[in-house]
């Protein structure tokens, strides 16, 4: 039963989010993928959000360009964490998903990272720096991973 | 019966959406005004989304700031035309707004207007273009309008 | 005769809506295609402004970057919807083309779509969504589209 | 028979060119000032960029604001020297005009001054310099001017 | 011993915090106040940041304005999940704030809400739900706000 | 004796401003080419400003990307018409050389075309626009180019 | 002898380089002011470039709005560091002086601070860290400030 | 003993700072190189900033893209000067490390010069007209280096 799952709007984003499942995997943290359009099938998305928490995860890290609503469709159907990774998928190389992502409105957060690449690591890490509050291996293979960072410039 | 729905995600858009509905006055096109947050209540947008082709509504105009997800959400819901229209209510002066709107995926479009007042006002105008296809009526009252313009500088 | 008229500014712009014109292909809308630059030849676009409507063309898309006039310059001739499309042929990548085409004032709207491919697209289906108010055909080749998109992410 | 005709799109639009015609005045530079719009009264547009040459005019200067077409609607019905003058009054506080103004394409330049004021002020000391080069008195004035500018800081 | 600790890095920023702790007030989540700059006071960011974990703190908010440096500072020195809030308080209207703060290179990141008030709030309630994955009274705090929050539009 | 002067800041933008001189060319405007530095050679800047127009120079056309200040600094030093081309050299891809040129204080103007390739095409286009006014044959040759124009799209 | 010249472009820029001198009095430098505009008057610009570094002067701040060359301008006149502050004082809230300051080209640089008042107070505080380097007096009073800083939030 | 330190966050900026290094060479300037990321090794960055004016360091030039924290907390740690150079390193083309750099709060300056390559050589060149003041080797190569430049175009 996966603790983080790892959502994204289009097969297409499968390579912006490999650095994602690299990390989670590094650090052990159980995860899933699923493809899932904000807008296409919203649907789908509406069901995935609800039964989210029941099924066992904790976190959701979503990731989608342009208009970048995944995210925060995400959010308004979960009160799980939803992080939301901007990518630069349009020719506005990207402020367009990191404004549509980050400026959520009142009551319904979604946690932005970076954009792009550093963004999708940053998204597990984070993952993992929740996940560790309440899962003890999380935390020690984060903060082990944060001592080794220290000797890698 | 209304042809057209004016949506906005909080009651406080009101005042932005005043000239969308005097215009929609002026011209004698009927409408419903509706109060629905896209991520507060996600199943409210959705209901109404679903259901409006069948209430008769033609055109659906959705008024949000910040990450302004509604027009996208409402968009998704239905394959009835969608105008978005950007409102400056966050500290970045509707750029946001504006970006979240218009960048929406292929397949799902939104009809963007202006940002802020002049925006407001051309959600209806570009809601009597549309439905002046098919409504004599409007097409002759939008005609004769842009007739009046001509003298109004 | 054709419901839509697909119009750019230059030759060059061709391969941009090249995703348009698949669109309508598919959804089996009936269009022309024009070259007619807003600026080089206003008489032109005047002409085929004034005339749109007589020929039966009920929506106009028309797609052009930097200063991207063509948009606006068609809906003051022409009572019909004009959908505009922002080209990134700039060295602003398109962000010039997206407000010139957006920010018109009030009275004459144009149906702004994304910055590009997704944009070029839109087009086409933010078309069929309006024609759909009034060609059965068209709205339920939409709709069969648009439940096929489900399936597909 | 004014040399500079000064054109607005809109009466609002007075107050924001008012600094034009006082530098106008002080330079002894005879004018016009027209409001016309560029969207809602296309026609007036082309008649009097028609005929602008004809009737003694040897520099336009236009004023817009949000996608502010009209400077360069001018510019493609005549081949007089236009100068586009930014106005900020829109929510995006000018950037949008700015935009719109200055990324003519190829063949139909539009002489760009700063957004606001500055420009407006500086549309008349650009149209002194240009017809400086033929009018021995304009010339003589504005170098005059040049002169006092250096004592004033 | 509270769980959330909100730092800013001027007494200026009490009143745009001041959403924070009515919303960590309303959730019934514990919580300190602290004013360190990170620029001014680095030596206490430090402190701060290397026993916040150990004080029994779990999450940490960080508001700044400019080149907003105090929420990245802070996850330099510590593990737990730090949410950023950017503000607007400088000639830029945020943005600075806003890149400054999301923009965290791979390993170090902070979650990052909006610009400005919706923001402020948002930190709180994104709070909520990583708190509410370990302690079930804020988990059911925040749930039940969700739940009012449909009926308020 | 050149009428035109087309000033560069530095050998390498020789490529970008080809353009203008095959415009130049083509309208058969003589121009001489000169590469002098803002910065790094402030004196002969000086030297060609206080001397342009006693050496029979009627327009000068000056290219400069990021800070972009060689257009306004020869602005300062002489009274003839200063066109100024923004180009897209830095990682800023134009909008600084943009900014800079136009944004010019009262007193000091600099007629801005287009960042890139459309404005230096529009820079050589403006200077005829410009010497049309008292050269006949230029004004011919510019009026002439425009007919051709209407039908190349 | 000041070591410090404080040069603004206009007197309207008194109020906004205020700051500046406060720092500096507080710091015991010995300054001077100087208004001179880098286009208005650029003989007296040279001039003054020219002879700083002779008349005892280490260090120049240099502000600016809009085009804001003079930091820029000033720096191409004298091998002393000129430090320029940006100011707000355009419809484009000093992005445009930002990028005008900061973007010089390789050679002659410009030290750039924070737009407005902040950067106003750090022109002084940088030009402190600067002089300290050889003044004993400076450098000291600029540490007794630093520490100060600390117990200040 | 170094006067200058050169300080990068992560060994793959070396490359960008390769031609600071190259300036430093030609001045005659001494420096030591070292990568220590702000983020992932904030313990060093302090250890190194504390010390650095005891080692004889005089001025620091640090460079950083994305969130760019490094001038700004190194500044935090000595009262030494710190140059910052913004890295173009993220999808947001350095408008990002930009701000981040230069908008430092009033207190703890950054001497910021441009984004790239420009700002790379400048960072070395501000560094000689700082320590010129002190050094006469310095100053005199830095001002033969001047005097080159104008016969350099």
């Amino acid at each position: 039963m996966p603790l983080v799952s790892v959502v994204m709007g289009s097969k297409s984003d499968t390579e912006a989010l490999k650095p994602t499942l690299e990390v989670l995997d590094k650090l052990g943290i159980s995860y899933e993928v699923n493809v899932i359009s904000a807008h296409r099938n919203p649907e789908r998305v509406r069901q995935y959000g609800l039964e989210a928490q029941n099924q066992g995860i904790e976190v959701i890290i979503a990731a989608a360009g342009g208009a970048a609503h995944l995210p925060g469709v995400l959010a308004s159907w979960t009160t799980l964490p939803v992080i939301g990774v901007p990518l630069a998928t349009s020719e506005l190389t990207g402020i367009d998903a990191l404004l549509s992502i980050v400026q959520m409105p009142a009551g319904i957060p979604v946690a932005t990272v970076a954009v792009g690449k550093a963004g999708a690591k940053n998204a597990a890490y984070l993952a993992a720096e929740i996940l560790g509050l309440k899962h003890d291996d999380i935390r020690k293979a984060y903060q082990e991973y944060r001592k080794d960072l220290q000797g890698d410039n």
